[in-house]
């Protein structure tokens, strides 16, 4: 069995202690409306670990008291008459064959749940977080516990599978790489496409609407997160989702948006200008943000940190605002006192992969958790993004000439032994690329999938 | 205040007896993954109700014994941090001055409840719905139930909101109409839009996409419900939904979409062939479905109703089918016994307005409820979709050149004094309108939004 | 079928409206400590209709839309095995028989409760009492309403069963009045043996045993609440139960106890020195509350009200706290001002049955709730106690020879056409019954059921 | 600090592992009947920690990652007002001075158990036990975690305390031996007195008083547990508390009743004939028992188990029913067999403690959980009872002239480093010493309360 996910559950299973059981659970669908539904989307970790697509399902692995392992997937049946209605189902049968998983169906869960369980040492799962598992693993608990001369047949201890997931997720194998790439080109070709169709007088839910129909064109049919696109002061709200507004000539516009491709996502963000051509407060700014993540991106390799690269991006930052007048007082001691802080609230990035805002402790294995502290060392196979901003809403206590603009630059990075691959580079983010991109004729985008090939 | 909503409160709170309350609340946002949620859509009896659009509100309707009548919107405060990261929000006086509607803060919902609730004698809200109002409004019961000396202040009954709500939004005031038009014709030009994009080769997302895009460019950010997009034998799955199989040259594509405006929907079928030329065999089909269309729509007006024009619609199809040789026997009798049911089991349509199957009973208002039962009499202001179909999955028993096509055709309706207006006209149904419209150069379609104006 | 619960239940019935379903449970063993139970107390109200001793039942009265009535008993199965080892039980064949009662399994349960509540427009329980009674209503319920197609086949409205209840219970029959009378002359009998056995040096609880002793050797296995055994300042607190402190000599002590047969409550308080004689204060108070007893007790007849008897008894409580000193001012507007409050912050009394606080409205039928309001006129058939009593704590803001004495007189009384009837007349209440009483040899006490016969 | 509650604590965290929290409650009072409750009875684990007898209160202990330990309890504040009504309470003041720990408001309980569980790696309490602790502290659990960037500082791991405490608990301390004897004493003599009573024509529920009544008037006011008094054929019922059937003139009766001390149990099991005699088949089946349980007594000593003791008990009474016919085969093979056990289908004996059924492994520590199985071997310190018994119901296969008769002996026994102590040797066991006993004059029994000294 070479698959992927085959791989990372013996990666798993081989971290649980003996006499162990962990379950990870696909969700449900949630209700949008009456009887309608959200587009399904599988819980993560499921995700990581099976590929199985559907609601309602269960993996359950074990580890028996002598170190052997088992791994079984709970599904729902065929059923013909409600697949005529609903859909169609793998059911065990062909779920076993498609997924290389040993399957039985979701009428004996809570039997196969009662006989993973009993006797093992420790049970596994996420803490606080889906809680229609926690309800049934703590009927099931229960149910052993309260069962007369069964009672210590229970797990004794209840453990948080969150650390051991997050790490192995954290580092991203082959097939992860390929998928996030891909994911990552697909959202910069929209993003390329959404710059050439934008004009003063839209709305900026139809840069969102253009952002979705290109990466559904090319392959990616939902977007990692609902994307955020802020014209003028709107970019200084940080995540943005109304996107009801309609755009203006003059104003800078925000799109932070990435498909999501197999479940991995993509999360860029460039700032451009409604009209095509930044006027010079906005150049003064962008060219700003966009040196700080240079020099972020330059600190991210192999043994540095997230607290470096955003010491590396605050120290910019820092000596242009001073520069442009909007810091005042001694550099040095600005640099020091991070002074830049209040103009670029947030944190400079996250780890990234199938979530946006990915799992992973961003603090060494090991190390006493210590809130908002982001000195991990980097590491091959991370993936995280650049995210760099400033932000002066109106009222704000400068020269009114800087009011109402808002500017993000993000690109999702990759670190290798080397230093790092930029997924998302082929998105134009100098002045000169942007306003030449800006400047072509649009007809050639709206055509583009009219010819379909 | 003449708000289409304030009236409609006044027209629910006249229908409840004196010493009430009733309860509605928008509903929460709904997790997506790991911090991130799907788009927030408010509750349906809500947005009917008030227009207000945030999550975590609720609106509470008061009659005391006097039959003197309150009104009071709860919702989120203001909460300038907040609003900076997550987005900006009313709070009660900006949502009082913008919705006509007194408005408190959130920190004083159980207060509010409690003081409503108290000494009312019937509690008012829709029953298995919405379990966080349920629970909610259980603790404030107990809790009035449980303080000593004061238990007889608490409702001593608790009614179903649900059928005086859902007779109000039966009938669609001026308003809604208007909306629904919107709706409906925006659907239209995406669905004629797709038409023209579609061809062999494409994936059946990439259709929806297009529908997507083209109601999001014309106004319409979401849609009212999944898009199903079916090509070939797919399309005999009615609610198929995973949209991920290409589509090819010869099959015919079921596509079942439509936009959700203001929180109404529009909700249109059309079927048509992936290459823009019907097959003999699914001409023949196609044409029995629109005959049997028409003839169900002949059949929309007042004191008509679903369980006649279903009658109407499956003497046609038996009829045709007879023809064709797919029904056997003496036609009469075929007619009769409603032979053609196996192959359109689903019903000929439902109500619209804010749901999709929007609610509203089938039976005549008294009526004891019968499951199935679909004879109440039509009434202008009344919207409801007409959509026979016609599946034949591979193996049916039939010749094997039926095999694999599915048909369905649907349009909306509005019940007027005269007869219905069909708000969806404006997709072409006919065999000869579709290969005409697909066969026009489809730059067109792509170019549109690019020229935007 | 004249048993009295088969009355009940007809009467009950009969106040249902049509198309209505009514659940009443018998409750569930508490657990005591680890796998020990308290022993079981069926539902007062269960119990007054069915009589029926066993916990984990329901009874299932419905009326259909023509005004059939049917009733259902859900019990327990006979079970070999576990009756081997917890005990026997009828099963539904023998319940039938020895209690004139359709009944069915346990295991029937859910499916009896959705087939009685599928199609009537009102269920009825009581709100806010048996939390497993309602969720399990609340199941049957949310599934009802969200069977495709069956939602509107649920119960539309909630009705809170306790008015009914209470308004029926609140007029004993024959065969409870009967019951009471037992109760009360068992609880008689116990308390006087109890006078004759107290000694100085004793403890508390050692009353409470023999009251408990005495009680149980008449017929009554357990008490109808936890008995109150108060020596000296004790007294002063109301519902003091600890009952760990030991009789001084030259205390009084106070004991409020009353036993429980086939379900129904006694009442009885006396007070009398731990010594056997009064002091000179000890026997001021006491005659005090013993004439405001007996004042309160002659406006115990049909017509008159708690509020009257109490204001007959503030009045006697009034003029003699002002003769002993304790109030001071004018008599007048000390008893307009009901200036003896403090001294007895309790109420006069309340109503007695299956429950000790037995239910009932205080305020006319239909009268809006008003708390603390006790204007319901008697009425015969209604059974009620007759408490008055004057606490002086420690400390109190009076001359220090009144401070830690507590005293309570409380009878049990049935309101009758002519006026009333004594059920606990049995007990000495005069101070020279009491001491004649005490001053008896009590060997003869103990003997008492040494020669059982 | 030498209070023996302190140093079970201090031995508590001696076993838990750093950073780690341990909370125990004490449990709320269980409702009877309306507004009635029964006597309220800590949990066993918070009593052997505490001694603090209120409801409502918690203990939490913890350790931090450096091992520094710290106790705190939390418990209802003092409130003059609800004094007066319900009865006094410690307060936190009060209780720090007489039960040697910090404690705490209730007011403060979730802050404080907040600040105990963050940063902690494990959370330590009874699985499966204390529902409402349980939901208290999985809301905690839940704070944390949801807390942005606090998530890790939720404990990891949900530990099982039942272990921990069981094995404590086992092992009793002097203090626990001293009360343990009492309670075996106080039954003991109560036990003599009810033989003494003893007459045909009795209630059975009228001996369980008896027992009551005794026991409270030498100072133990609860029973550990619900008596079992079964006359006749009720006596083959293991767990018959109906006690509500007359006692016949010829039958045994059993009476199964032990006492709470101070929250611990005595467990005390005699079989006697109604009228004083025993008959031929009762002496027969009864010395029979008798010599199994001395058989099985001389089995309780270090190192021998209820496994051995058990084996002995079983060889005796398929000797006795060998030779009494009962049994018929080749006696070796019955031995082997052990086919007297469907005439005793309980175990021999169980732990006792602060429960009935005291809490502790029967398994040697860290064995591999086997239901059934009992080979833990004894050690000085534990306390069990010894309680064989024969049971013939009636239609049993034997001999008729055997049937109705059930006997149970039942013994308390502490292991001593010699062998082991009977600390309800004090009963008479013989059928000389019962019918001595039974024989004599009565009227003492009777007397002796009322002689109070």
């Amino acid at each position: 069995m070479n698959r992927p996910q085959a791989l990372r559950r013996q990666r798993l299973l081989a971290e649980l202690p003996a006499s162990s059981v962990a379950v990870i659970a696909a969700g449900n669908e949630q209700p949008r409306s009456n009887d309608t539904e959200y587009p399904f989307r599988s819980n993560s970790d499921f995700c990581y670990l099976t590929a199985f697509p559907e609601p309602d399902a269960l993996l359950i692995l074990a580890k028996d008291a002598t170190g052997k392992c088992s791994e079984l997937l709970v599904c729902r049946d065929k059923d013909t008459e409600k697949e005529v209605w609903q859909g169609r189902r793998f059911g065990p049968g062909q779920a076993e064959q498609q997924f290389g998983l040993a399957a039985v169906s979701i009428s004996e869960q809570q039997a196969q749940l009662l006989a993973a369980m009993k006797g093992k040492q420790q049970l596994w799962f996420c803490f606080g977080e889906d809680e229609a598992l926690i309800h049934l693993l703590n009927e099931c608990q229960q149910q052993i516990q309260r069962t007369p001369r069964q009672s210590e047949l229970a797990p004794q201890q209840l453990c948080n599978l969150r650390p051991l997931l997050s790490e192995l997720r954290l580092y991203k194998d082959e097939h992860e790489i390929s998928l996030m790439q891909q994911a990552a080109s697909i959202s910069a070709g929209a993003h390329k496409a959404t710059m050439q169709l934008c004009k003063p007088g839209m709305q900026e839910y139809q840069l969102e609407a253009c952002i979705q129909y290109h990466c559904a064109m090319q392959g990616a049919r939902y977007q990692a997160y609902n994307a955020i696109v802020g014209g003028g002061e709107n970019a200084c709200i940080l995540h943005y989702t109304e996107n009801n507004a309609e755009l203006c000539d003059g104003d800078l516009v925000l799109i932070d948006a990435g498909c999501e491709l197999n479940g991995y996502a993509a999360d860029i963000t460039r700032t451009f200008p409604v009209n095509g051509r930044f006027s010079k407060e906005q150049a003064a700014l962008y060219q700003l943000v966009l040196d700080a993540q240079l020099a972020a991106l330059a600190e991210i390799k192999p043994g540095s940190s997230f607290a470096l690269a955003t010491k590396a991006c605050y120290k910019v930052l820092t000596e242009g605002l001073h520069q442009l007048g909007i810091l005042q007082g001694e550099l040095a001691e600005l640099i020091e006192a991070e002074a830049a802080k209040p103009w670029m609230i947030h944190s400079l990035g996250h780890w990234l992969g199938l979530d946006v805002h990915d799992v992973g402790s961003y603090q060494p294995k090991g190390a006493v958790p210590e809130p908002g502290v982001k000195n991990r060392p980097f590491e091959p196979g991370m993936v995280l993004t650049v995210e760099p901003g400033l932000y002066i809403p109106k009222g704000s206590d400068t020269d009114p000439k800087w009011w109402g603009i808002g500017i993000r630059i993000e690109d999702d990075v990759l670190v290798t032994a080397e230093g790092h691959r930029n997924l998302t580079a082929a998105v134009p983010k100098t002045i000169a690329e942007i306003e030449a991109l800006m400047a072509m004729d649009t007809a050639d985008a709206g055509n583009h999938y009219g010819q379909f090939d």
